[in-house]
């Protein structure tokens, strides 16, 4: 049993029309007009599929294909929203893979003692509304829906307010439901596949992620006429900040990852100096004991900046996501899978957090990872070959087939 | 003969409701709904006050009293535009000045030699388009009108055609004109008339100002699979950046400011490496020769910085208008109205740009400076004693009479 890798490549052509940049990257952030087209045509897809399709309060879209059993599904997934400036393949790609994977069983007409389903998560990103994997966070119970609900982008625009105007406000129960396992394909984002030529990875699990925020209060004046003496400026401070936060990556070293990725002046004009700074820093570490020790390093960087500067500081650690190790027995699957195609393989552990993590709070949980070229990803340069995609695919057609009890694949014509 | 404290007062409260922020402020960027509606009231308080009122072609509003002999006029002026979350008193003031000295000539009937007339200048900022003092420097003819018209705003809008949308894009030519004097009213922003318990300043020159825009160009990527040794973050090279800024103006000492004010990321968002950075910076110094070492010394932080982060940076040393020394027999006038006011009063150095600083290559020019609460300006706390601004304004009344000839202002009832 393999999948149409045709069919595969015309879906992903189709989709990534929508919201495509100048530069051939996908510009679809959540809940934007571009995403409610996305959204339209992946239901039109999964009907024409014979999918029973649902859509949750947080406006996750289910599509469920029948067992012959009742019991607990196997569900695919992924995301289809984008950064801003972001690539054709981080979350369509799953989408996709996990709609042909379905759409494959059917050309069999292969009959699962589980129903077999896809899903398509709100928000992955985290671009526009914080934090990321915000509703795969709701259905986890991990996050409250009133404060999803209640999130609101930078103009102020609370996310329930743009799932609703985007029609995408469902009314299915955002909750953990009995699920057989979890399934997501995804682009690896990182360099690790490509460098020893494998297209696949059998993933064992997510780092660890801390979120923070931190908000500097500086006094306006103008650039001009204000001594150097007289100076509280939030972006000096923001910038030994952004270097300190370089520095506790070096310090702590191993796998440890440390970025400043967000950073909003106020009032941002040459003549001005800035008052408010709001930057963000993003840790990530398979250890949880070195996320404890970047975080009580970034406290003492920002006090010393502060202090220096003679400008006020909030901090708050707002989001974390521990350690996720997969479920041993998915994860063995997914290695069967990729063996008995025949192709290259590695463990290999998520530097990038995923709808998955929280999934795996609910039921036995894996994924499997295609190669991104020059290990990039969140830009328009993002690109994986559909020799590896087709690899990926068929893995998760055979693992979820097997996962969902189906009736001898090899049988099948 | 004294100005009418009251009008003037009312006039302030009037204008400063236009674009008025929450916290008291003012937002009243160039070129927006709010400056025209700030525009159409001064033009009817023009019109009121019996001036032939005209516009040019960068959108300047000229209102003319009519002088006994056919001689070249003496302006005052300022402009009316704020910066994003600016104060009341920052341009608005020195307007209404001028207007209120208008009216007070009025009030007396007073004949004058030379004609005497107000100008409101447009986008004296720069907080939208760059650069600052963008209509005073046209008609100076520093900057060419071709190359005004066609700068854009951060979403590509075109100041030329902001201008037309609304309504004051004016038919006279936007070019230097005899004039007898030009004299500019404006808050200290800066602390040491406050510091010294004076009223008035007599404003002998401006500082030399120096403009630079850094591009920043690194390899935008996934913050969390992208490890440390493969990153190219465009904001880790730009803090270092701004910290060197700081170091230059500690370095060169004196009077030097140095600001980085501005500063845009892309994408922006708290899980994506930084691919794009641009910031601007701005130095100022009273000493010329400073300016070229600090701008040598930029140079070289900025190689240092790429280097070191493995980015690629485009520098434009864009905008540059030398020390300008005031009229001083304009200055003599000013200092000794100040002195027939019986106010306490000091020479001083600007070190913010005004349109009179371009105004200067055009006829003999001088300001008048009240002082600014803290010295802080370019703020919403902006903040001047109406004691201060009274005398200011008489101080403006009296020389501008002096300028014009008028018959013996002390004659009158």
């Amino acid at each position: 049993m393999r999948i149409n890798r045709a069919r595969l490549a015309e879906s992903m052509e189709a989709l990534g029309k929508i919201g495509e940049t100048a530069r051939g990257g996908l510009n679809r952030v959540a809940l934007t007009d571009d995403d409610r087209r996305g959204r339209d045509l992946l239901v039109r897809w999964m009907k024409e599929a014979g999918l029973a399709v649902t859509v949750d309060q947080m406006g996750n879209l289910f599509g469920l294909r029948a067992g012959t059993e009742t019991r607990p599904p196997v569900f695919m997934g992924s995301h289809a929203d984008s950064v801003p400036s972001g690539g054709k393949y981080d979350g369509q790609l799953g989408v996709l893979c996990a709609l042909e994977t379905l759409r494959s069983l059917n050309d069999r007409q292969a009959r699962t003692r589980h129903p077999v389903g896809m899903i398509v998560f709100t928000n992955e990103e985290g671009a526009r509304f914080q934090p990321a994997m915000i509703a795969s966070g709701v259905m986890a119970g991990k996050i409250p829906l009133e404060d999803a609900y209640n999130t609101r982008d930078r103009d102020g625009v609370r996310l329930v307010d743009e799932l609703e105007r985007i029609g995408y406000l469902g009314s299915e129960p955002c909750v953990p439901r009995p699920m057989r396992a979890y399934l997501e394909l995804h682009i690896e984002q990182g360099p690790l596949l490509e460098e020893e030529g494998l297209p696949l990875g059998v993933v064992e699990g997510i780092v660890a992620i801390a979120w923070s925020r931190i908000t500097l209060h500086g006094v306006q004046d103008h650039a001009g006429p204000t001594p150097m003496r007289l100076r509280h400026d939030a972006l000096v401070a923001a910038a030994e900040i952004v270097t300190g936060v370089r520095g506790i990556a070096r310090h702590i070293a191993g796998d440890m990852v440390a970025t400043v990725g967000r950073l909003d002046l106020t009032p941002n004009i040459p003549n001005a100096i800035p008052g408010r700074v709001v930057l963000s820093v993003d840790f990530r570490d398979p250890q949880e004991a070195n996320l404890d020790r970047a975080l009580a390093m970034l406290d003492h960087v920002v006090r010393v900046a502060i202090r220096q500067e003679g400008v006020r500081a909030e901090v708050e650690h707002y989001w974390r996501v521990p350690r996720t190790p997969f479920d041993p027995e998915v994860v063995g699957v997914v290695e069967a899978a990729a063996a008995s195609l025949g192709c290259g393989h590695r463990r290999i552990i998520s530097g990038a957090g995923h709808d998955a993590q929280y999934m795996a709070a609910i039921c036995p949980t894996g994924m499997i990872f295609v190669p991104s070229r020059g290990g990039r990803s969140h830009c328009e340069e993002e690109f994986t070959a559909l020799d590896d995609i087709e690899h990926g695919a068929n893995a998760l057609l055979l693992a979820c087939a097997r996962l969902a009890g189906a009736e001898s694949a090899t049988r099948a014509p």
